[in-house]
């Protein structure tokens, strides 16, 4: 009776906050949304789950208020859902008790956070140094996505890029991406593509340089730039011309114009 | 005693919720850092202190807990300090209690929000229609700062450009700019430059584009776009090419990308 794919009857929702899945899903989009041991992530909102479910496959379950049921109808009559998904169906208070949005979606999946991807040497990347706002790793994901860079490679100390405001940001960007986290700057000896550091005080102006390509970009910490062990690994350091006198580009508005320089130099 | 212009004897902190100054405060704190009507505003932590003390002069008063008297003394050292300015010592529970940040900062100012300039009709612009993220917004300004764009016009529906939150994103470009708020589409007769509008699927690629300069850069809400009236009074509307086959730019990341174009073809 709890499951949509019983078209005859309507499901009943679950109403209890002592329900052990329940728990869990609170538990888990509480906790920052993403639970790197147990591999399982809270993707909430219909954009969020259409991107997941379009690209990355079979979630755990879909957990829907009674108003998110039609959402989950139209995608199953239109895109197909694997019959062996799990619709969840809770009352608006428990999804509220389970969110950590002051305005939770009437749709959400629980869903395995994907496969760390192997390595791609000669492809394109984008290397995230420590960067710590969700924002500014959402834009960014973007961004790579929008210009072609499939390969992101998150160093420890980013901050985690399947959480939740982090996916928010990202606009679903992230299931069109390989994705590493965790590694360390000894790592990024796979990538055979020259490295490009971003400097705000130092390197070849931005548009005077002759970019490489397929190269990978390297974008540091909101305060603290490039760290200096990465930053002499680099083939080249860039800067962006800022004539109104001011360093004072965001990370995530410098990456997109080095991404977007990246492209015109292909 | 309070006062830290008194140099002979530490100040005594404010410890009172009840007190009708920290009354206001935390009423202003809690309310998105800005109240329209008084003209006040709520300007937390030493970066953004100290590029309001810099820029826009005289605040209605400092409020530091013991902690952040070391800055201010090293503030008035370095760079004066109007002696009718007063300093309000609070201790950290009371700032805590004031503060709507996490973690609150040691120092803020109570200011005036800059009267709104005049407008300049042959200068550059940024117009920012109906924009609601406060990162996006800050990081707008500070991308306009950047790249010599001073003069901000926000039309009516978008988020307040003094509020505490883009004032944080914003990293004190804010103080650098002439920004006019509440404006309405009507208004923009005051500018004589070109007007171009940003797209995600139509009008000229920004790379093949032959751009004006000065102009009035459009940036419009972060789902819907530029408003089709707005749109239809540009001289120009162009989109960034995006060969990852997605239309997925961040807003704030597309302005970056405009502003720097718009720098090259100075």
């Amino acid at each position: 009776m709890r499951h949509t794919h019983n078209e005859q009857a309507p499901p009943i929702p679950l109403t209890s906050r002592d329900n052990p899945r329940i728990k869990q899903l609170r538990r888990l989009a509480q906790a920052g949304g993403v639970d790197r041991r147990a591999g399982l992530m809270w993707v909430e909102g219909d954009h969020l789950c259409a991107a997941l479910l379009a690209r990355a496959g079979v979630p755990v379950a879909l957990v829907s208020t009674p108003a998110g049921l039609a959402w989950v109808e139209t995608w199953r009559r239109q895109n197909g859902l694997d019959p062996a998904v799990p619709v969840w169906t809770v009352t608006p208070a428990l999804m509220r008790h389970i969110s950590a949005l002051e305005s939770p979606a009437p749709i959400a999946c629980l869903a395995r956070v994907p496969a760390q991807p192997t390595w791609q040497g000669d492809a394109p990347a984008v290397v995230l140094d420590r960067l710590q706002d969700p924002g500014n790793v959402g834009s960014i994901l973007r961004s790579a996505s929008a210009f072609g860079v499939r390969q992101i490679v998150a160093l420890r100390g980013t901050v985690a890029l399947w959480s939740s405001k982090v996916l928010r940001a990202g606009m679903g960007a992230h299931f069109h991406l390989h994705i590493l986290e965790g590694c360390e700057p000894g790592d990024l000896h796979a990538l055979r593509v020259p490295l490009l550091a971003t400097s705000s005080h130092h390197g070849q102006w931005l548009h005077e340089a002759d970019l490489p390509w397929p190269c990978a970009w390297l974008f540091g910490h909101e305060g603290q730039g490039v760290q200096a062990a990465l930053q002499a690994q680099a083939a080249l350091t860039v800067r962006i011309a800022q004539p109104g006198g001011e360093e004072s580009l965001n990370v995530a508005a410098a990456a997109a114009i080095c991404l977007h320089a990246s492209v015109e130099a292909r």
